[in-house]
């Protein structure tokens, strides 16, 4: 039977439901990754995750993994690629899971709804999660990479001042007055 | 009794350990910035939330809303400010939670913290956290504001394509190939 991270799929499955707030397609395949990057991480406690997407993904690693957003474990570079990079955090050796286009094209409704060639309302929903379950682990593929040492390591923020504009508190490094008050935020 | 979100105080802690590893003094301050926005949202059932740092808060939300990163609900925009907005995604009214610097001028402890004045091993963490504790919602401000129009509604990703270089799938408008094989990735 196949298993995401040690949980049946319905296990799984119930966790996204409560986390994510619905059975999203793109968070199964996601739980896929984690679970075949987790098999594949070199030595060590302890490692980082790189998510390539915004989308989805991201909600797979933080249910599976310690990883989170806040706790600074996951991070996201949107390049709007479906792949995480698993990686030890002092080495920089890691493993990348990717979505493998060319297994995927024996799976229509996935090759469908993940090169977007159906509108939403012709997808036939249950089909796709139907083929997303028994294609498990079959539609990825992973690669060893090294994570560049530049990225490794623990950045400081900074000192932290009072913005003169707003009163609240911002790093010093982002200039003499704080982003806000720059004009960069969308209220 | 101070509650967050219907939840005791020790209630929530126990997610916040499990969820993000341990129990992070902002993530508790950010779980009353969660309770103090929902009880001042606009009217209307639907909301997104802004983030104004990419550390610790947005846990806090993910734990206490059904928005996250994955769902698309949660949005970060990291200007270093330890802020939140909640607003209704069609109208774009809102309300905004910061940190207030002077309230905080009260609470030794959380201010030496979060205007980083002590070394982490110089900080009394059992101190700090009951003082946060203590504190609630009372070194919290809030006010009414409007996000953008520009802002609000679903942007569509647009078109999927395959990279000539790596053979996956990218989103078209970011050229003629993939950000990935364009140099931007860290491994």
């Amino acid at each position: 039977m196949k298993t995401i991270c040690d949980m049946t799929i319905e296990e799984y499955t119930k966790k996204v439901s409560g986390f994510h707030g619905h059975e999203a397609p793109g968070l199964i395949i996601g739980g896929f990754m984690v679970d075949l990057a987790m098999k594949n991480l070199p030595a060590g406690e302890f490692f980082d995750v790189i998510c390539e997407t915004s989308t989805c993904l991201p909600d797979a690693i933080q249910l599976l993994t310690p990883c989170t957003i806040g706790n600074g474990w996951l991070k996201i570079f949107d390049a709007g690629k479906f792949a995480v990079v698993f990686y030890n955090k002092e080495t920089g050796e890691g493993v990348r899971v990717f979505l493998d286009i060319e297994k995927l094209k024996s799976y229509n409704e996935i090759y469908a709804w993940f090169m977007k060639l159906k509108k939403k309302s012709e997808q036939d929903k249950p089909l796709l999660l139907n083929e997303i379950r028994s294609a498990g682990d079959n539609i990825l593929s992973y690669s060893k990479v090294n994570v560049s040492e530049s990225f490794l390591g623990k950045k400081s923020k900074g000192q932290t001042g009072v913005c003169p504009i707003c009163g609240e508190a911002y790093p010093v490094k982002d200039g003499d007055k704080c982003i806000g008050c720059q004009g960069s935020m969308p209220y």
